[in-house]
């Protein structure tokens, strides 16, 4: 079950070369995307609709694509424009079209009902673009359902375990409670850790003070969309970074993740980590995209192992503790989401 | 679903070594193919009555099967003739045995009833074995259903793009109507494209001819047996080859092609594509087979992938194009004989 | 289904280091084994109680396990004795522990109702530390259900077919019947070739004597715990050794084999195969674990090809042959232990 009426990012747009095409599965749906002459990104369903052969397997034609099995040539909007050997086209031969819109660097498809497609209701990452932050956009991918990835998310506790010794390396991450508050999008977490005795390993050798750190984490998931979006930083104890003072030693990053399901099993994962200092060293914003990727693969480790785990343990339930206000609220908006969707439909 | 009542291509004789033994599943069911000494063809279950392990394991004692298991013996017509330590042989220790026919270079087997098991009915392959053709005996093998298989067959209009570069060479193939009849057997297509500035690149260095030439391709495919039968050719335009009257240049060419289900989602491929000219020349005669083979596998990538599709796409109807007379009449002739032997059954 | 009040043997004692974890699956079920400092073996669910992460993915600490995903400490038993970030932990938030028991070098689990885990029921497999017996403990793994491996050990004809070069050497075995006993444990067989003209092939090159052999097999098979224990030799002829007088260049072997279901389709075989002469000479010792584990290859082969072919056969019935008395018996032994349990669990 998946929420279809938000964007979900898809691809990066330099994904998307002049002539080519690119499938990808979302939402348990094959997809093909690619981009007109004029830059704009169509989206189609990557399925003849005569013999359901791929589209990706077709060839780019100006801004349409041929179904390279029987001949047939579809144009951006799914609209079959030609049938060979005949004047006009057979009825019922358009393949289904999705809003898609590039915006961040991203694109973003729609699934849902399409009147509803509003580009207003796309999250926010303007950082990919700014000039005042730096980062590279970065993909994974995890065999795994989204909801165990986004369960992560929602319970920092496991960068003291998990991520000992890249993303984390304190145990006072797991054992301060975060503020967990419901905004309009979802939920939003605040985690401050005052005093600690050094930077995250994954800093070391871009560290920009010594002495103790004040560490935050600060973010929104929002359950349309799957958007993790996150404000971080490590300043200088003791001057007053909690009351919103950041000393001009201080790091600051922003992280924006998109958690966006390729089918029941399979979760796609794009996500940028830019910081605000420094804007000219690319090699520290190329370490940085190598650290935490390699955090993210000890994620992904542990999240593909735990999903065989739930894949033998039916109907059993997980026990609840203090640390998962969190993803108990994010479950429990996801499913209402999911409930006013099938209401919606008469499912 | 298979049509049982019909003779499938199996085997190549050439697989069936003097003390070998074969093992391959047809329409579903682990079979094990032998030849006697007096090279009679011997087709039994690949499954031990007693404990189904498999006979291929097994060993060949003179014209029986030993189970080397638990030692149980079984003659060609799946008799249980030994069992180690007791005089005679337990009751119900036989094995399903099926008639089989060796014709033509290839093992034909019966897997319906066996009253019924006429070797009249083995299709018609006798170029493999006249004088007046030379071939090579090949076969290929698709992950996929044989009815993508066969519907690829009714359809020529995918050498315009599938082998844009190989077996078609012209957009005239898609553009051209055939004639689409049914047969006694099945379906007949029959398709001319005339006055082509030259022949299709499958052909190239082999041209017997300079000038516009007229092509064409003529088959049955029979819906028992799935026999594709197919004469084409290319002629040079405008000397009558349409009329019969075939100029001595003119290149004949004669495909036998046999689509035996393996099991619901694997196809087996057994073919040739003979010459009648130039029957000396062996080089030509291996080149034919290896660029013909080249084609099949551009079908066997498109078809394995539609099947992919077709995997996850439920109920959802395919759309109906001009171009389907000749697939929709095959797959209606298929689903009569399917619904006429089910009734058969009482099933 | 599967047995469950019953002790299996899961591991050998040398797997499970000073402060290791050994995962492993039995009866479907994923266990997590390890040593406590003081020696004793403990087996938990390798499942946390809280987000279902694998505890063999954590980490060693003291006598306790770290799920390292967010941080949970269970201790030996399966208590969880720390949750971070609180005082005491959460309601429900232990992991179940298994019986456990080491003897004769194998790591008993008891997965059934804890209350009848009765040590005294743990079969007796002494050989593996006595000084009158030289062995070396063995482990293979088979892609199999475990009653099909039971079967094999319930016939011994096989070892005149799958055996022919190695194990058995001779087609007496197969002819001659065995005596078959019920025993208060299971299935007892008795088998005598007497005068054989020599030795099975695995001992070539170790033979004591020359002339004619005197051979048996005598074991138990316990239907609890899958328990296989064979006394088996090869006396000169015509000695005494059926009336038990065996003559000083008898070679006596003594092998157990533990046959414990991973799951439904895979199947830890635990064997030694120990002789009590020629104690001080290793390379025999260590010869006859390869040449016997080149022979359980050989029975891995066969019931792995037969495993597929019984899945593909649905409900089509095996057919019955004299030599099938002592499966016959096992079969009906464990299925009325099968459906004791289920009765007594109200199933």
């Amino acid at each position: 079950m998946f929420i279809r009426n938000a964007w979900y990012a898809s691809a990066w747009g330099h994904e998307l070369t002049d002539n080519g095409m690119l499938p990808r599965k979302i939402l348990g749906t094959s997809l093909l995307f690619f981009r007109k002459s004029d830059g704009e990104v169509k989206v189609l369903r990557d399925r003849c609709s005569h013999r359901f052969a791929p589209l990706s397997l077709g060839r780019r034609e100006g801004d349409c694509v041929r179904c390279m099995y029987h001949g047939l040539v579809f144009d951006g909007d799914g609209k079959c424009v030609e049938e060979p050997g005949r004047k006009g086209v057979s009825p019922n031969t358009d393949v289904p079209s999705y809003p898609a819109v590039e915006r961040h660097k991203l694109v973003w498809v729609w699934m849902g009902d399409a009147d509803k497609a509003d580009p207003d209701l796309i999250p926010d990452c303007h950082q990919h673009e700014s000039p005042e932050w730096a980062s590279i956009p970065r993909t994974a991918h995890f065999k795994a359902n989204y909801l165990l990835v986004l369960d992560n998310l929602l319970d920092f506790s496991h960068l003291s375990y998990v991520h000992e010794n890249s993303l984390g390396g304190s145990k006072t991450i797991a054992e301060t409670r975060p503020k967990v508050e419901q905004t309009n999008k979802g939920v939003k977490l605040t985690r401050w850790y005052l005093g600690e005795p050094g930077f995250a390993p994954y800093l070391k050798g871009y560290e920009r003070f010594t002495g103790p750190v004040d560490r935050w984490n600060i973010y929104d998931l929002s359950t349309r969309s799957n958007h993790f979006s996150m404000s971080s930083g490590s300043a200088p104890a003791n001057t007053g970074a909690p009351e919103g003072k950041l000393a001009p030693e201080t790091m600051v990053f922003h992280s924006n993740q998109l958690i966006t399901p390729e089918d029941e099993n399979n979760t796609h994962y794009f996500w940028t980590y830019a910081h605000n200092f420094a804007l000219e060293n690319s090699e520290l914003t190329q370490a940085l995209a190598e650290r935490i990727s390699a955090g993210f693969q000890e994620d992904r480790d542990m999240i593909e192992a735990q999903q065989l785990v739930v894949n033998e343990s039916g109907d059993d339930k997980m026990a609840f503790i203090l640390a998962d206000n969190g993803l108990t609220l994010g479950r429990r908006l996801i499913e209402a989401e999911l409930a006013a969707e099938a209401a919606e439909q008469g499912r």
